[in-house]
């Protein structure tokens, strides 16, 4: 079966429309479907005259300054509910937006709905770990404030798609915290405690951030307050560190040697650090594959953000997750 | 006027106490006068034969598993404890512990008190930000549930420490938060903002972890369980970070010619990077210099904090921030 295009909202994003449009041409000749929602008059003349990339009318857009859950509801032809109510009309596979995160969760509720038995989404990531695994973070920025509830709900979902989408055996799951011990924790995570262990699911208990990159759970639970927090300093500090080290291998007598080394490095570097927090994240729990890209993507993670929802629409990521959490969370399949 | 010696709680950390006898030796080989605590029967015949380095007799140890407050309260002969004590009854200059940072929170309160007019001391600790500026922040790892009031007298000690201290004119204070926008903050940050706004100092709003890393404030504040999570991202992705890039680097075929140009600037990049968060973080808001060293310290990481607490006591950290901040908070003098 032939896959609908990604749709992609051309108007989010800081670099938006110019690097959205770039990014949807060069997915697009790498022989990915979309279809561009955006401003004509705007959008149009910037669609390069050799790719088929059609383009959908929207007359409004969902500024960064504006409150999301409002700008939202009252915009109705923003490109982002435009966009995804493409989706729920089933013009496409997927949605991708590197537009306000709030405003992306806002629309794909309103328009799309979310997954029976969820009661918030949550943006969801994959990025690398230290000795070769990969670790599920989950939230990074959907929901500021969390009650326990949601918190084990995260959880379920983060356990899903590590054990049905990524092929992990045995996933553990664990709740980000300052420390392992007893009695660390502030008090929301104490109180989530016994919401986890009451899952269905193999939950280990509290995880320093150090241990959980270095290899000590597969899934990593967190509000999106903390987590969010927690994914720009871990970007900040990649662009430090890259910069120090940098400045210190230069700093020999053979600095010229050393930068002629240090070119196709860094660039190698810049790519693998990028590919998890750049390349977009998941936004788990509504009805369909939503990528919503960094705020900051150029066109080259536009490009990655569209080839991860193609692709995730392809091995069906959305009703997987449905059914699975609707299994586990005792509702009844969405299907 | 000469300083007492540091009082350092050898029981304290992973490594204690072969690494904070280690580290102890070190300092005072350097001039620093030092007076240890700790078990004699432990403590005393790891001690070098060629320093002078003092031990006063501390049955106790709170250990790692223990809940810090209770563990303090009841074991008055604990290590942290007798340290405290004798440097609240003037047998020292300052206090260095790698232990269990809520022990020594405990320990400094109730031997030390603290500063009139703070209800809350805090770990505040200073990093280099890429603009070659730095960034005061807090509170790390001390409390882990704030109230409003909390965060603005953290604002408070912060800005004391940068501008009389640190002698930066003009030391812009901010909230750490995942955005900048009006609506961004979770609802603890969003209530602290008119509380930050009321105090007399030039508070700049929310701040985002890239935007503080990269010269927008020279004070963060928020509370101990984010800026823990933070600190903890932070060290562990500067060494992911290295071990990334040293793979791509030994990658290209003169990967020996890499080898041989990375052994000096790995050393200098840990060195830079560790600086900040091993060298220690002042415990603010009690009525003494108290320096928390990391709980991983090791033998230099050790004599590190012990040289910043010298420092920190010669320059009179803890009167200076006491007479600022009872005068901002309009509280007396603690003199």
């Amino acid at each position: 079966m032939t896959l609908g295009p990604v749709v992609v909202d051309a108007m989010g994003g800081d670099r938006a429309p110019a690097a959205i449009v770039e990014g949807a041409a060069r997915a697009v000749r790498e022989g990915v479907p979309v279809l561009l929602v955006g401003d004509e008059a705007i959008v149009g003349p910037l669609i390069p005259k050799d790719v088929v990339l059609p383009l959908a009318h929207a007359s409004e857009v969902v500024g960064m300054g504006e409150s999301p859950s409002t700008a939202v509801r009252r915009k109705t032809d923003s490109s982002i509910r435009v966009a995804a109510r493409a989706l729920a009309e089933g013009k496409g596979s997927s949605l991708v937006s590197c537009g306000n995160t709030g405003a992306v969760m806002a629309a794909a509720l309103v328009e799309m709905g979310r997954v029976q038995g969820v009661i918030r989404p949550a943006i969801t990531t994959v990025v690398p770990r230290t000795d070769g695994g990969q670790l599920v973070i989950l939230d990074l920025g959907a929901n500021v404030d969390c009650k326990p509830v949601h918190l084990g709900q995260f959880a379920v979902m983060g356990h899903v798609l590590a054990r049905d989408l990524m092929g992990i055996a045995e996933p553990r799951v664990a709740i980000l915290s300052n420390g392992e011990e007893d009695g660390k924790g502030n008090e929301q995570v104490r109180s989530a405690i016994p919401v986890l262990e009451s899952m269905p699911i193999p939950f280990i208990g509290q995880i320093e951030p150090t241990d959980a990159f270095h290899g000590g759970c597969e899934v990593l639970v967190c509000d999106g307050f903390v987590g969010n927090v927690m994914l720009k300093s871990v970007e900040a500090t990649v662009e430090i560190a890259g910069k120090l080290l940098k400045e210190e291998i230069l700093r020999r007598p053979s600095a010229k040697l050393g930068a002629w080394l240090l070119t196709g490095a860094f660039r190698r570097y810049r790519k693998r650090t990028a590919s998890a927090a750049i390349g977009g994240a998941h936004l788990l729990g509504v009805n369909g594959v939503v990528v919503v890209g960094h705020g900051r993507a150029d066109g080259e993670a536009v490009a990655s953000a569209i080839r991860q929802a193609h692709l995730s629409a392809s091995e069906r990521l959305a009703e997987r997750i449905g059914s699975a959490v609707s299994e586990t969370l005792g509702g009844d399949s969405p299907e």
